[in-house]
């Protein structure tokens, strides 16, 4: 059997692409970047690059394609966005229409995708600072809630933040602080510690995404800006096409996360 | 005499914007954060902000406005970039074709003003780092240069980086790269350390803007990407217009400057 923690980022995208690996991305090319999709025409492509520079937190970007083309050059030389992800999702006026394996009856030569940072890579750095994750201890989804925080509208995209959390034991949520801080181009530091109802939050045990994470004693809930905002804004902003990847389904791009750190 | 170390950026605007204060704004309304301007028509926006995203050690992105406004509302609510600054340069097909105090003759309803990050920034964090700056100290520009260091080309924008340079005493430099690393948005840490033939520079005392600054004994040259790329960038590229601040005479933001700083 394959050993996936340890295959390049390269050989898993094959993998996916020749339809051989077909599940999260999760624990896959451990130590490398994995990425949000984001794809919308040309005509919402200044306003999406606008949103995302104007909402760093929870779009922070890594990568541009060019007007048509599917190759993440400076993430993953030579890969394909149509087909290096094992499932995606299509949005149409905000509405989920399809999921799909790959790209093949969607793409249109006017299509820009954006890969954007996502949590797998400053949960790195947490578990290399001794700070324990609940949901994978426990195995299962990330929690995911829709905030009260405001993005920062730009032309056609404006709506809510969304955030994922973690409960973190309080003697250790400054150390996650100082270690997600490394990282900005993957969500950086929490958005917020404490209590849920101050962000909009009423029920901690009911996401709206994902799967409630127990909290235990002593334990603290932070709030991290999560990758998933895009998917919420093309719910309220209702673009005219968007794809994106299907949630746990990311791409694998060929960085480490080390080398996103700007300390 | 207005103590303009210590004015707020509101009343310097004002000041600028009645025609008061023309003079370079090293020095004014101290602690505050000072930006360079780029201003290109709407449909040349998308290629530049994404030059700025693939290019930011060169081109942070503080603000941007929306289409036709001249107010950089997250930078200074309430400025108007038509009028707030001492002095603008015209470049029209890459070619500096005037010198203006105000844009009222050039503003267009389709232009985008992009504030981007300035080394006035970070060298307060040198300066609060006990790091000297000899262009400050020998009261001169600082010395910038052209690199053969070739930026991210996106859509119609593509050049040569130009960097800055100051000569750090050999037991600082590596605190002048801590210090400078906390903030990302206006400029970062160094690009090069050292032997200036490296990144293409010849002479070290021709620089090819600003004035040569002395080396002493036991100093290392150490070179900053610098926000004079765009003019250069606009000089190779060529774009139908493009108006910038001129050298020296930034627009002042009202965040501080330990309001960016990462860490």
């Amino acid at each position: 059997m394959t050993d996936l923690a340890n295959i390049t980022p390269q050989s898993a995208r094959i993998l996916i692409r020749e339809g051989k690996l077909n599940q999260p991305t999760s624990g896959l090319c451990k130590g490398h970047v994995q990425a949000n999709l984001v794809i919308v025409p040309k005509a919402l492509a200044y306003d999406f690059l606008l949103f995302a520079q104007r909402n760093p937190k929870p779009c922070p970007i890594l990568d541009v394609t060019d007007i048509g083309s599917p190759e993440p050059k400076f993430m993953a030389k030579g890969a394909d966005l149509r087909y290096d992800l094992a499932r995606y999702r299509i949005y149409k006026q905000g509405e989920l229409v399809d999921e799909v394996s790959n790209l093949e009856s969607y793409w249109q030569d006017d299509l820009v995708g954006f890969l954007l940072g996502c949590s797998f890579s400053f949960e790195s750095a947490l578990i290399n600072a001794s700070i324990p994750i609940r949901h994978i201890e426990d195995n299962h989804n990330v929690p995911m809630y829709i905030t009260n925080i405001d993005t920062v509208p730009a032309g056609a995209f404006s709506g809510k933040m969304v955030v994922s959390m973690r409960p973190i034991p309080y003697h250790q949520v400054t150390r996650a602080v100082q270690a997600t801080s490394r990282f900005p181009q993957v969500h950086g530091a929490p958005v917020h510690i404490g209590d849920p109802s101050l962000i909009g939050i009423d029920d901690i045990n009911t996401p709206d995404f994902g799967d409630a994470s127990r909290i235990g004693k002593g334990e603290v809930p932070v709030f991290w800006a999560c990758g998933v905002t895009p998917q919420n804004i093309a719910m309220t902003s209702k673009p005219e096409l968007m794809i994106t990847h299907a949630p746990g389904y990311m791409f694998i791009c060929d960085p480490k996360d080390e080398d996103l750190a700007v300390l």
